[in-house]
């Protein structure tokens, strides 16, 4: 399959943006309480309906009654894992698509093993920093190991970083858009994997979902850099930046090779 | 009881902000993760001292050493199903009010099963939106069906939306204050459950004290919304504004019928 | 030890904010939901790297690879207090620093007696309100018995206020430096508790570590003030001011004696 052309991706960025606010999708999110919040207000101001049980018994309701799902392994209690394995199950009884974000894989053996094992069941995207794919793919980050490791897992590859990469296998994105403060407030990483979840929602094309959702994040981030005076100010910003986001700043400001 | 006059209300509204930010009342809440952090927020600009934990071993000590009790079902795990009845038999054995907001009726059957069975413990009010009433009540919203829930199980009901309606069963006050960055603010209804019970807690009618505070974070609302570019910033304004109202804002925008 | 002097330790906190950002530490944090968010944010403004998970499998690792902890009663699940003995025996075995944070001890029986035990494992500060140590220590708080706390516990002790006191037993330092605003801004304390664990992971002396860490909440708590219109603009201002703390600012303003 031939990349699509980077212009067409930005203008696919601008439809993807009518279609959250047209339609609300509802994304599930089982994500660590660090990131909750933070989370919640950025689906909230692309127009998406956010839920976050991890609660075992409920969440299948929660997950049968949403258009996405996302796998944080931020928060890695026993409760949560529990809640992970119906919310899989679930999301693959009913079709639906989800995105793995295997925080701090790096860190922790049992993370790396819970987060292999989600692996195999198939998630529609893993997004995760070049630390975490490091650690879980054994290759540093590059446009080969990154094809490699979508076609061995069968899913997209979305690896964020200075410059984000984007691969099915097939194709390989790089993404260049961004400011450096959005390494200096907690959960954005996480925030991005919930737009990933909520661009699946609307999308046809896992790749092209994945683009414009990092692309979509990595021009809100640039426009709040220009308001904001430090991590503070920035990441109120942000969110009136996604609120607010058009189709000529997407293709006027999108960094896509 | 003859409804109390809007003008009336507006002032009393004004009284109440005086006497959390003289009495600091303080508020337990039991919440879910998302709110937590946003409603102590909102709670603190007003004047009150909050606190959160939903350990089942120490929420008797904690309810039993405040003024109020909020009881919201967004996280619903064992632990805090747990603690939730000691709390609310605790807030019954002291005499204490206390708020149930039934986060998210509407998406799981077990949690409308816990809903109705601490319906029947008697809070002084149930805080909710419109599809969490309806799948409560059985019913669409109006004055009557809100009336009548009110009546069945005798508290106050404080249902938000375009337009708040309040009813004691007797009484039924509508309050058309508020902006629509407040549903684009994950928590915002929370922490207007959280106001609810802050105002519980310096009041004598439930009726009177739900009607205050979901005019003040209304007119917050509106005041923070001038400020705001986006429902980032809005969501920090909103406090500052909470902070600073005062008795001729209220009085000026008050929109109640 | 002779104190030192007042200007030594603002010149101190100069080089302790560019040692911070020049290496990074790994910060972990067992801290309450509530704090979680606001507390990761202000490591990442200081140049830290937070982690938060409190899984009693993983916990061990994550400290491991880390160069300070903080611990946080304010969730005090049983979870937790798991994790917070794996946590506190990783520490102790790798000669790690530590900070208590002895939460709401004022308010439930059982936390005063979880925050005593953790007492004789020997944290290398603890960081508490003056209603937090006067339930904890049994007698108010002046320079005296701050200063025989430190010495019953051979630890550091911090005590938050309108103006801040340490003592190592010692020695004792007061900073008269903050805003108001503090208090009114959920987690402010939390947040400087882990300061003075990121303090302490650049540190020779975790009684200089702990008099920096409050001087830079302080003077940037100062700073934002000047720019915030309440507690909400200001939560976002004073993570730009720890941001953006420069050497010559923190000279001027700081107010030890």
């Amino acid at each position: 399959m031939r990349s699509p052309e980077p212009r067409q991706l930005a203008q696919s960025a601008a439809e993807f943006m009518e279609r959250l606010r047209a339609r609300s999708p509802r994304v599930h999110c089982i994500t660590n309480t660090v990131a909750q919040n933070f989370t919640a207000n950025v689906l909230l101001a692309a127009g998406c309906i956010p839920s976050m049980t991890s609660s075992a018994e409920e969440i299948g309701s929660f997950v049968a009654g949403s258009n996405a799902l996302l796998v944080n392994l931020g928060t890695l209690d026993p409760e949560r894992r529990q809640a992970t394995d119906i919310a899989v199950a679930t999301a693959a009884a009913r079709g639906l698509p989800w995105v793995l974000d295997p925080v701090f894989v790096d860190r922790s053996a049992g993370r790396g093993d819970f987060a292999r094992r989600l692996l195999t069941g198939r998630p529609s995207v893993v997004r995760l920093n070049q630390a975490e794919f490091a650690a879980l793919a054994g290759a540093a980050v590059d446009r080969t190991s990154a094809a490699e490791f979508a076609r061995a897992h069968d899913c997209v590859v979305a690896i964020s970083g200075k410059a984000d990469l984007v691969s099915d296998g097939a194709r390989v994105m790089q993404i260049a858009n961004g400011h450096a403060f959005m390494s200096q407030v907690t959960a954005m990483g996480c925030a991005g994997s919930a737009l990933v979840a909520a661009c699946l929602a609307v999308a046809d094309d896992a790749f092209t979902a994945s683009v414009v959702a990092l692309l979509l994040l990595g021009v809100a981030g640039e426009v709040a850099a220009e308001r904001a005076k430090g991590p503070g100010t920035f990441a109120a910003n942000i969110l009136d930046a996604i609120y607010a986001l058009d189709g000529s700043t997407l293709v006027a400001r999108a960094r896509i090779t």
